[in-house]
């Protein structure tokens, strides 16, 4: 039997008309179309209707840490309040810490995340209880001691098989995270895995100065450089951060097809030194995409916010107004300039289901080029609907159970006496 | 007859009781404190109650040029979007403009904004039907002609006398518009002015490296040179920018008791090359404030958008992710940093009733401190009441005749030929 849902009074482009779906994939828009017996009728009420956001890396969990030890020394931060926490973590923390990050991550218009935490299996169950996309690593760190990676490896492919069981709109993925808490044995055999099963691969790289002079210090290579000696950069491979590559290393992402997510406020937040160079990147031919990082390094799951920070920050970068026009930053956080990160940026039939609805009437997005607006004018708040694999997830800007959620995600903020 | 307004289940600092405010002054407030006989009563369902925010520069009207050759360079946005517009302008197009954008101000948490537009009587008028406190500039633009400066001596004046009609929530102020665009006769008079009338001068300075270059080069000093050598340093002056204020402007800033409005969202945008030096400024013992800019600039007016930016722009520029911590950037937003801005940032007997009620349940407002989570995690979206000289101008997120304000301010857009 099909499952069809169709959003009446939707405007597209500026023309109002309907969005049918079946299925969980767009059959059909424009303005000639309408519902069809059987199908759920939802009305848009002469809204945007726009393709959903793209949140590219992302600790979704962390939000049980957001706004404990903000302004910290990062190594204070770590020691004295994530780490002492994060020893105490249960699934069931991970669990209703990612339904928190959910609401705000739907509420704000992103349908799909790409997350990287432990209890990967909790992160899945909490995105297909909350409805949306993600794509959930098996979390990897041996602490650069390769007998210790060997004695992970069936643990992480077990967490595999856990994370897949959540269903359609999980991906499982290996999640490695840096270079300098993986050694290069388990980052290799890690490339053959994914090679193997045809797996994404998201790991942290180039975040810091020091990462890339430590890494040049013990492996003689940048931190590209070490990846792709043990076979971990494909068109599979997702790049977290990316700030600190060169010239050469941007040429190396480009030749392997990788895929960079920049994190504009988390790199900002910390301090990390530099601004990602997006222009040398595309013009390499890189995918881009955009990421938030965690709740507890930006702090906020917004990426309509971070969307703003991209494009100004990219023109303070140029010197120069005109560099990172609004277009370009609406595509980048949509997904249309990263393929592999699973969003297409398009509502076209056959493309899926995901999209989100704007009112028309909100003072923060008129006059002038509505897309210009979202980027610049707007936060996340302005979303009303949003629709995953063709299923009402938000209505009226909320998501259904927030205040049991809430509960459950601070009395674990409380047990892990961070707040 | 005395006119009281009681909010309770309004949390202070953690304790709910009740702010109780007569007159548009606070009584009283904490848990003791309940409405009296004849008193408008308003539940704040246990809320946060906060200070208002304070917009220390922007230009109103110019939300009906949003999102219209943004990512355009300067003088081709100016010479062929703004300026043909501005050209065309009436002072009912300003009118509809500020309603628009007191909207949004009073929407996300602003009580006060400091404005410089063309038409200052329709600002003021604005401001007194959106109920919202502003300090309103008489436009000075002389094109650095001194005869045609003191042509223009009378409407100035007759400017401010109109201005001032519109009551007490606005506040008549000088505005000339920068040092290369009004000669130094007519400076040199308005700081008499100004000084006569015990008047606010609000003017931008030091935005651009050109600006400073451009005034050594005419009249050999520094753009703060040149306003202090024409009796325009005072502590009754408000200075947007200073992005390139050297340490010696800093000093002399500092001496003469001026106050620095810092505007992090603008400068990026128009790529103005470098960010604000605020530890600099502060260590000189300089009253700093924060602003938005015009919505042609930025686009946004939410301020607490723009909160978040000043703190990460200065943990960037320090690189130091202890720098400009959460705490400090909300005591600049609320006003506590800038006497000079009217706003206190406290909520004590006696103060003006300017706050705003935050609910509890937002889900980016926990866990962790509720200060540090508006700063970094928060949009103005969270904002549900706000409470200005005592009435109540936003309640349940929306402001009274938004739909009719919109369409007015939409027409006038159009008649003006942006969209």
């Amino acid at each position: 039997m099909t499952r069809a849902l169709t959003v009446t009074g939707a405007r597209l482009d500026g023309v109002v008309g309907a969005v049918r779906t079946v299925d969980g994939r767009i059959a059909a828009t424009g303005p000639q179309v309408g519902p069809e017996p059987g199908d759920e009728v939802l009305d848009a009420g002469g809204g945007h209707v726009l393709p959903g956001l793209v949140n590219g890396h992302t600790h979704a969990a962390m939000t049980l840490f957001r706004g404990c030890g903000d302004d910290l020394p990062l190594m204070r931060w770590l020691q004295e309040v994530i780490w002492p926490a994060e020893r105490r973590l249960t699934a069931d923390d991970v669990y209703w810490g990612t339904r928190l990050a959910a609401i705000e991550m739907l509420r704000t218009g992103t349908v799909r995340f790409w997350d990287m935490y432990w209890h990967g299996e909790a992160v899945a169950r909490a995105a297909r209880d909350a409805g949306i996309r993600a794509a959930v690593s098996s979390v990897v760190i041996d602490g650069g001691d390769a007998a210790a990676g060997r004695s992970q490896r069936a643990a992480i492919l077990a967490d595999l098989d856990r994370i897949a069981e959540a269903g359609a709109l999980v991906t499982p993925t290996l999640g490695p995270h840096a270079v300098y808490t993986v050694s290069p044995e388990t980052l290799t055999w890690l490339g053959e895995v994914a090679a193997d099963r045809d797996l994404p691969v998201h790991i942290h790289l180039a975040e810091t100065e020091d990462e890339v002079a430590d890494c040049r210090a013990v492996h003689g290579v940048t931190p590209t450089g070490l990846l792709d000696r043990c076979g971990l950069l494909s068109p599979r491979t997702v790049l977290a951060h990316c700030v600190w590559c060169d010239a050469a290393d941007l040429e190396l992402i480009a030749a392997r097809g990788a895929t960079i997510v920049t994190n504009p406020v988390s790199n900002l937040k910390l301090a990390v030194g530099d601004v990602f160079a997006y222009d040398a990147a595309r013009a390499h031919g890189i995918p881009v995409g955009l990421g938030t990082d965690g709740a507890a390094s930006n702090n906020s799951l917004d990426l309509l916010a971070d969307a703003k920070f991209l494009s100004l920050l990219q023109k303070h970068r140029a010197n120069d107004p005109a560099a990172m026009p609004a277009t370009e930053t609406w595509a980048v956080a949509t997904g249309a300039r990263a393929p592999g990160l699973g969003q297409s940026g398009a509502l076209v039939p056959g493309a899926p289901a995901d999209f989100v609805v704007v009112p028309s009437d909100r003072p923060e997005l008129g006059p002038g080029a509505l897309v210009h607006n979202l980027v610049y004018a707007a936060s996340g708040s302005v979303v009303d609907t949003v629709v995953v694999d063709g299923r009402v997830v938000v209505r009226g800007g909320a998501v259904a159970d927030e205040a049991e959620i809430r509960a459950e995600a601070y009395a674990a903020a409380a047990r892990l006496g961070v707040t």
